[in-house]
This record gives C-alpha cells, sequence and structure tokens, in this order.
C-alpha cells in the first residue's frame, strides 16, 4: 500500500504511491490522453473496465456497472490513498523521519457521459448533480475517523494533469491535514481570534466594496480574480454569506453554485481558447477525525469560510517556485477581471 | 515595476511582474524555446542584444559586450524584481491585503558558448567556474540591506521552465524571506533548539548509515535520494561537513563540488534520458538585511546547512497538489537510488 513519509526540513507530508510505482523509462514519454472513445474506460459501454462503482444516478431497473447511467463515482484504479490498512506507522529515534499507512479514499466523479465535453459545456442539472454526489461523499467519508481532510478538485486538459480527457473530477480522503489547507485555517482562526470576524468574509466585504477584481456576483455567490495570485488569471469563489461546510449547501445555493460555476468556466473557456485549468474545493476539515486536541474546532463554524479555488494552467513552475514557495505572475489580477468580464455571454448554452 | 502581493488566507507572497504583462492570447502557446543558434541571444556574436553585462570572463584585452568571454552574468531582460525602487509600500486598514514594491534583482548566468550543452556536458573547469560566479554575485547582493534572500537555480527543458535553450542559471534576490526558504530557516532552528545539534547534519548522518538512498559520497560532499521527496528522483546534495553560507566555500571544495554536480547530472541524463530538470541553491539568508529583529540569527551559522535540492520534472502537478501542498509521487526513492547508482559512469566526459 503507500505511505506517508514526513520531511523533517522542509515539515510536509508526501504520498508514496506505490501502487503507481514505476521503472525510469516509464517517464520518458508525457501522460497520453485517450482521446478516442473507443479507448476510454469512462464512456457508457465500458463500465466493466473500472473498478465496481461507489455510487451511481442511474435509472432503479439498472444493474451497477451497465449502461444507463448519467453520473458514476469509482475508485480510482491506481489510488494514491486507499482503505487497506496493512501499513505501520513509524518514526525513527532522532526525531527526523516517520512515515504514515497510506490510509484514505481516491474516487473518480465521471461526469456525465459526453466524452467530449468541456467543463463548461456540461448542463446546469448536471453541474448540479456533480456538486451534490460532492456532498454525498464528503458526508460519507467524514465517517471515517482516521481520515481528517477530503479534497475534491477537477484537472482539465493534460497540462493541468488530467490522464483521460472524458470528464471528470477526483475526490481524495487523507489521513493528514494537508499543509496548505492548515494555512488556511490557522489564518482563519488566528484572525477570528484577534478581530472577531471571518477573514474571507472581510475579503468578500472589501472585494465588493474595490469592485474591480469582482467577475461574478448574483447576491448568494461572488467570484473574483484574487489580489494575490499564484497564478495569471486565478479567481476565488465563494457564498457571500458565511459558512464553513461544503456539505451542508441547500438545493438553491447548489443550483446557484452550478449557475455560477458554469458561467465561470464558460468565460474562462472563450477568454482563453479552453486552457487547461484546476478547479478545488476547500471545505471545513472533518471535525470528528481522531485524535483531534480537544476545543481545538470550537470556533471554525464561525472562522471558516468555504471556497473553490480555479487555476488555469498558463505558466510553467520553474527552480525559482519550487525553491521558494514565490510565485512569478506577469498578469495583473485587475487586468484578468477586465478581460473575463468583457466576454459575451449570449452564446452560453 | 513589480510589485509584491500578500495573500493574508494562504499567508504566502506573490510577484506581480508587470514587465512581464501580457494579454489572454499570450497564453494559448507554451513558450518556444529558441533551438536555433541563429536566434539565441545568448551565443557569442549576440551580445548586443542582452542588457549590458553585471560581469563575464573574458580576456583583459577584450571589452565588456563583445565575444571572447567564457561566461556572462547579465540582467534578465523580463526581471520579475529589479532595482528601480518607484513602488510604495501598502496595507489596508482591515490587516487583508498589502504590497511591497519590487525591489531585488534578477540576473543570468551564461553557462559558456556551447549553445547544446547539456548540463552534465559542461567541463568541470566551466563548472567550477559557475560555482563561482554564483559565490561572488551572493557576496556582492548582499550587500544590499533591502533584500533578504538571494535564490540560485538553473531550469533545464522547457517543461522545467526554461525558455531559452543555451545553457544558463539565474538568480533572484527578494525583499522577503520566501516561505519554502523561511520553513528550512525555522525547522533547522527549533531542531538546534532542542537536539543542539544541526538538523541537516543529523540526516547526513542517518543518510550515510542507512545507505540505501547515497548516490554519490566522495568525503567532502553526499548526494543521496529524498526520504519523502516531492518528485521521482529528486536529490539532496550537500557538504558533509558542516556550513551555513554557500559563498563561503573555498577552494578545494568548490572543485569537489563541480566534480559532484557533474556526475549527478550524468547519472540523470542517462538514467532518465535526459529529463527536463531543476536544481537550486538553499544557503544561509542574507544576514545583515534590515530589519531584522536583534539575536535573531545567532545560532544560524550552528543550525542551518547550505545544500543544493535537484528535481527530475517527470510528473505533473495537478489540482490535488495546489489545493493541499500534498504531492503524490509514484517513485520509492530507494529504488530511484538504485536505477542512478546502475549508471556506468565510464564514459563521462
Amino acid at each position: 500500500m503507500s505511505e506517508l513519509r514526513y520531511d523533517p526540513l522542509q515539515r510536509r507530508w508526501v504520498i508514496i504511491a506505490t501502487e503507481r510505482q514505476k521503472r525510469p523509462g516509464d517517464f520518458s514519454q508525457p501522460t497520453q490522453i485517450a482521446r478516442n472513445k473507443r479507448d476510454c474506460p469512462f464512456c457508457p459501454g465500458a463500465e466493466s473496465s473500472t473498478p465496481p462503482e461507489i455510487y451511481a444516478l442511474r435509472p432503479a431497473d439498472t444493474p451497477p456497472d451497465s449502461p444507463g447511467w448519467t453520473l458514476r463515482v469509482i475508485p480510482n484504479r491506481f489510488p494514491a490513498l486507499s482503505g487497506d490498512d496493512g501499513g505501520i506507522e513509524w518514526h525513527d529515534e532522532a526525531d527526523l523521519y516517520k512515515t504514515l499507512p497510506g490510509v484514505g479514499a481516491h474516487e473518480v466523479v465521471i461526469e456525465g457521459t459526453d466524452h467530449d465535453a468541456g467543463p463548461s459545456e456540461l448542463s446546469l442539472a448536471l453541474i448540479e448533480d456533480i456538486l451534490n454526489i460532492y456532498k454525498k461523499r464528503l458526508r460519507e467519508l467524514s465517517e471515517n475517523r482516521r481520515l481528517k481532510y477530503t479534497l475534491i478538485f477537477k484537472n482539465h486538459g493534460s497540462i493541468a494533469g488530467a490522464s483521460l480527457s472524458h470528464p471528470h473530477s477526483q475526490i481524495i480522503s487523507t489521513p493528514v491535514t494537508p499543509r496548505t489547507v492548515a494555512i488556511e485555517l490557522i489564518s482563519s482562526k488566528k484572525y477570528f481570534a484577534k478581530h472577531k470576524k471571518c477573514l474571507v468574509c472581510e475579503l468578500i466585504k472589501s472585494e465588493t466594496s474595490d469592485n474591480r477584481r469582482v467577475v461574478y456576483d448574483d447576491g448568494n455567490f461572488i467570484c473574483f480574480t484574487t489580489f494575490a495570485p499564484r497564478f495569471p488569471f486565478e479567481l476565488f469563489l465563494a457564498p457571500i454569506n458565511h459558512k464553513h461546510d461544503f456539505a451542508a449547501l441547500d438545493k438553491d445555493d447548489t443550483r446557484a453554485l452550478a449557475k455560477c460555476m458554469k458561467e465561470i468556466l464558460y468565460r474562462l473557456k472563450v477568454c482563453l481558447t479552453d486552457p487547461p485549468l484546476n478547479y478545488l474545493i476547500h471545505t471545513s476539515p472533518n471535525l470528528s477525525a481522531e485524535p483531534t486536541p480537544a476545543g481545538y474546532w470550537d470556533t471554525i463554524a464561525e472562522d471558516y469560510h468555504w471556497h473553490i479555488e480555479i487555476m488555469p494552467r498558463l505558466t510553467r513552475t520553474a527552480g525559482f517556485e519550487w525553491g521558494s514557495g514565490l510565485h512569478i505572475n506577469p498578469m495583473l489580477p485587475e487586468n484578468a477581471a477586465v478581460f473575463l468580464k468583457a466576454v459575451e455571454m449570449a452564446s452560453l448554452k
């Protein structure tokens, strides 16, 4: 099984995914994307080429892993983490190295049956179904108390890390709180302790009043280019009213979010000619995970604000970024917002 | 000029490099590498197409910016940061956003006159010259007290971020301590406070005694695949005897390091068929930068250990990595070391 290893100098965990083990020659070609529908394991009719489905939207009279579905959730064939629990927790005596067994989950959401649909070409109803599946799996995975966090994300295009072109997103649950999430949780907690206000609520207020970076605002959801973006055209999307838990999204808000996502993804597609992109959901960690110090999450419902980060992948990260953690971005977010707002919405279907 | 902006949620700085400002259409094609020597601004004879040189190794009777050199240091034509100081420091009243003027330096080291030389194909003498230039520029740039850190790095191959194929490396000085470096400094300081030992010295002892990940050890320098690597075949190279400051490297050690670099880069080239790669030097920050709290660097000469990180770029970072900071690596470092050690060294020139 996989193993998590901790780097004491960089203070970061990595996942060594032995299920994906390779030899040197396997790396010499970039991953090929199966563009041919005949080779696609996610297309209708190819259900037997995926691991058995965890869940599907399908007529009541169709058996699992048969055609007829409109949405499927399956385990990743090469999971970075899995439920299998043969590993051992270990740390050396000198306070240097430690490992954790790679317990977790790694799932794929197959987003409909249309092999060629881009992110903004999925129907509103389908996007709503996808968001509902995210909520359902977040709730179900939080029942496992060893899993501290569930990250939901989409890779679109091979440069953005997608190895299959059929529309899909992924769900990974981890036995550690990932560093990027931990930093957000701490920033939010400290800001709340000092100001008795939610940091993201304040960011939203500031963005609304400034207005130069706001691309979408329907009174329920806001989407703006971030003030300090790592990548050109990076966007931050959040509910305007404070909510810490994506899984608790109600029906009306789910519909409103689907509409916002579709419009933003369409603006990116037109403005940047179908760019490779990632989006990811940052929501509350699993509050029932153990061990957690008593009282640790006491203010999270007030201090943390769930959101979605959307990143077109237009620039390359090089030695400077990997060595510094400091990104160089050639695009002012105020200008990126102008370009995105200029996209004509008339032809959005 | 450029501007540094701070993200209060992610607690990270980014550089908005307006000198590199683009329109949406400029991103639609990946950066083309000028492979043709006639178009190459770094080849001998094209000196006038670069900004005036900062330094060069050249015969005493040749004027600056003329042919005859064996090594040149020039300002980057599109600097991420520069000496120009027109910006203002700003932060808003709500403790949210802040900016810093993009004061700094961004230089290019043109590594010899052979347009086609790969990283391991540079001569030992040339690699030694390059290391000496790094030391010289580190010392000179540290005279500017506004510059807190200087990062030296090389991008080889377009996937690794190189926009020109002529061998070169880069030097960027920043007015903030980059996050990745800050985390290392803190880990080292805390480990030293607890154990009265240098963390990296202890890592080296542990690696030497374990020996499974060690690829190179000549008694002066050690190079091993890291225990918790972000990328397949990621390597850590360091002096075996404790040193905190790369710029203080003496003549013998510089020669020994050149030999180690050449051998490691050759092993990577053969094992992975000339992979795109980055390397970067993590050394002491500028100890005379201001403001720094009094006493802050009191133990750095004992607690911090300079090193070089080498990363072949064989995998893609996707939504999961950007959203979590947690890397998925399909290659056990113990196996990567076996593959690297198996490379025949007989034909290394």
